[in-house]
């Protein structure tokens, strides 16, 4: 369970203004995007729903939490917040709409993943809990998918725990890695929690605990005969793929089979091809040959083109921690704000940057297909629709793309969670969601292998922002 | 709590065979080390420590871990865990010895921050998750004592929830940032769970909910008359500036005081300067600059040499998720196991790499001083001790170390934990662990700014490591 402690001092002392103000029911629209591609590809998968529905049912403020808001205080020792606040955020419940891109889909920049349609106090509160899951989960999701597709559909294990980010950054790790196509983790509690099925073989401990290799391997094979994979790198590797064969013959001999080896060091691709050429020799030919040691996407390919025989891929650090680019870029931004006449007003935040001004409105995305191939996303406002051959800008408003002649369907990504803070949504299984996640990556990049996918923003609200950007700028004073 | 089941499958695989082989108590030395400094630096700080205690002390497997574990089968579809094993794990408790150096220790590569000594199957179970733990915290109080040494102790502010690697991966990385040098957290569940005082401003969500920025700013003061920073760059932050002064005036006439502007983007350095000028000529000394977006120890050295006016720093992503380098690659190896004569067998893992070899004994680190200056560490075998002037070879092996002619005092780092599974360590106050953090270094970086510190093993320890390689590589006919 997580607090709703778990954000930002700024939403409470934010909150607790909306609520001196009197600001704090009206009703407001926040959505959750992020504003670049990971890993510099082209795609991301969305990931950590499921975690943020868990938060939001049973969000509350404890006596134990206000009791302790109360002794909070500014840095010149004054008390932020008055007992009446706290009063308040004691009886509070979430009463949100969410509306929300289901786990496992692909998705791209500017597009939200969320959307927060309710009392602008609670949108507010609930901001950094939401990012922190989502940015994170979504990201590993994404780098997962890339390490799948680089090994062709072949095995994936995610052995990351010893190096995550503490305790639910190995364990949400583990859960975004198996949606995004890993096969099994060796974290044994994110197999208790998720579902997700465990693999593990042995450690170098192992062997050291024994006078020898040999001595070791015999041991093991005795103790797990129906889940024998060696190690067999700890003193020299080529002896060892020899003791495990020596070993494997026995196992054999005893009812039993020689699954694996394990190679976790020196130069895979050459270690692989000889204990590939050793084993088969043998007549091991079934026998799997597992490799880890620093692996990520980039390592994948590689060995791949040095002819690597390695059939399942180990895969720590690089991918739970996602090494080279460890966090995504997600914001939340509030979009529409109703004011006391019920209408909307529509609102964006500035930048010197073009692509980083906000987007104003109460997002819907819709997804074109020709087939199964991806055409197109447009985005428009959920308020006013979009109609069966909208006129699309660009996202970032350098050009009108082509009209959309032809497609066969279309589909609105963004379904409903919450509805006025009640869960509606059916909760997928983690095996569906993974599912989606090969399917649709690997449809996508069929066409989409490299190039960019087109995003676009419905004419009519690409006009409404403009609007907006040249009315800021008139209130406010800026130069053009 | 952390879960006994927050470990890999294969240590409870490895954990049967010992127990099916009746090795599980045969006493075990285990050493958690890690090999390279952080981000190309010179030091790490211990952190974690804490995390471990609770974790130890209520180490056990509940009945629903061992019905999960009944439930985990082989790749194959075998039952791995027998129900005689799963009786044995639920009387299990926690029997080891536990010797650490304490947090907020300067700490170099190849010194156990932790050395366990008990049962062989309990310090196998418990590896996963004592790397897990000390990596990351080591990791973010390191980089934290990093930025502190660029802001050259101005007040250090950690933002980081919003992309830190999911909710611990958040609250972990709040306290091991506050024990390597930040001032203050976001985070309001860390501040509650650890005690950091907590600071924060409003976002860009606050400006944008109003008409426009001053009526923002009014609002914002008049709630917050004590705790007011006005972020200013919504829209034009040299406006922004202007308009925070405006509203400082009033503020400043109802008693209340303009604690501080926050810049959010743009060029720091530069509108820094402009804001610090415009401030000081309307009577505004004392309102402090702070400044975030995307900053580090990098950053900050930038900005300072480039005349940045700026108090106090936002840090967020880079600090948390520890960006440039975002895992500690340590390690954790069993170094010796005593037979069934109740002698110790020494051991090592064999690599291609000497750096990589491990090391053998049981192991204490002796820390030489000249006055508080930090002269030679010297890492020996707390079972055989270590003369007044040991003879000493540099970590690596490559040469003997000149003799430590005079030094004021030495001290042993690691101190005991547990004795035979009981706390006797007296926990200590988080801000007591975060002053000896930056006092040490403080103090380590006066002798040591860029220079390499030298770590040695104790002469009889080096040879004794020399004849276990040349023992092993006969027993597994290793060429020499």
């Amino acid at each position: 369970m997580i607090s709703p402690l778990l954000t930002d001092l700024y939403q409470l002392t934010m909150a607790y203004g909306y609520w001196k103000l009197n600001m704090h029911n009206q009703e407001a629209v926040f959505h959750l995007i992020f504003r670049s591609n990971p890993f510099r590809g082209n795609y991301a998968l969305a990931c950590g729903l499921d975690t943020i529905i868990d938060f939001l049912q049973d969000w509350h403020f404890s006596a134990d939490d206000l009791a302790y808001l109360a002794s909070v205080t500014s840095a010149t020792g004054e008390r932020l917040f008055p007992e009446d606040f706290l009063d308040y955020l004691g009886q509070l419940r979430f009463t949100c709409d969410v509306d929300a891109i289901p786990e496992g889909t692909v998705v791209f920049p500017h597009q939200p993943l969320i959307r927060i349609k309710g009392p602008l106090l609670q949108g507010q509160l609930i901001e950094s809990t939401l990012l922190n899951v989502i940015n994170f989960q979504t990201l590993i999701a994404t780098k997962a998918s890339r390490v799948y597709q680089a090994a062709h559909g072949e095995d994936i294990l995610e052995f990351g725990l010893r190096r995550a980010q503490g305790p639910d950054g190995a364990l949400l790790a583990s859960r975004a890695a198996y949606i995004g196509g890993c096969k099994a983790t060796s974290n044994v509690l994110a197999g208790k929690l998720y579902g997700i099925p465990l693999r593990g073989t042995h450690a170098h401990s192992w062997v050291v605990a024994f006078a020898d290799e040999i001595s070791a391997f015999t041991a093991y094979a005795e103790v797990m005969p129906h889940n024998c994979v060696l190690l067999v790198d700890t003193y020299d590797t080529v002896k060892g793929v020899a003791h495990a064969i020596e070993v494997g013959r026995k196992l054999r001999a005893a009812g039993g089979e020689l699954l694996g080896i394990r190679l976790d060091s020196g130069d895979l691709a050459k270690l692989s091809i000889i204990a590939r050429e050793m084993l088969d020799a043998a007549g091991f030919q079934q026998t799997q040959i597992v490799a880890s040691n620093s692996l990520d996407e980039y390592v994948i390919e590689q060995l791949k083109e040095q002819g690597a025989k390695i059939s399942i891929w180990g895969v720590g650090t690089n991918l739970v921690t996602a090494y080279d680019q460890p966090a995504l870029d997600g914001v939340y931004k509030l979009s529409a704000l109703r004011d006391l006449q019920g209408r909307w007003q529509y609102k964006i935040k500035l930048s010197e940057q073009t692509i980083k001004i906000s987007n104003p409105g109460i997002y819907q995305v819709r997804r074109y297909f020709s087939g199964k191939a991806l055409l197109r996303d447009v985005m428009y406002n959920a308020d006013t629709g979009i109609s069966d051959e909208p006129k699309v800008q660009s996202v970032d408003g350098s050009h009108e793309m082509p009209a959309l002649t032809t497609y066969d369907t279309s589909v609105d990504l963004l379904q409903p969670i919450f509805i006025k803070g009640k869960l509606t949504y059916t909760r997928e299984a983690i095996d569906v969601i993974r599912q989606r996640a090969i399917d649709e990556v690997t449809q996508f990049l069929k066409t989409h292998s490299k190039k960019l996918y087109p995003v676009g923003l419905e004419k009519s609200l690409y006009e409404l922002k403009q609007r907006l950007i040249d009315d800021l700028s008139a209130v406010n004073h800026l130069e053009s």
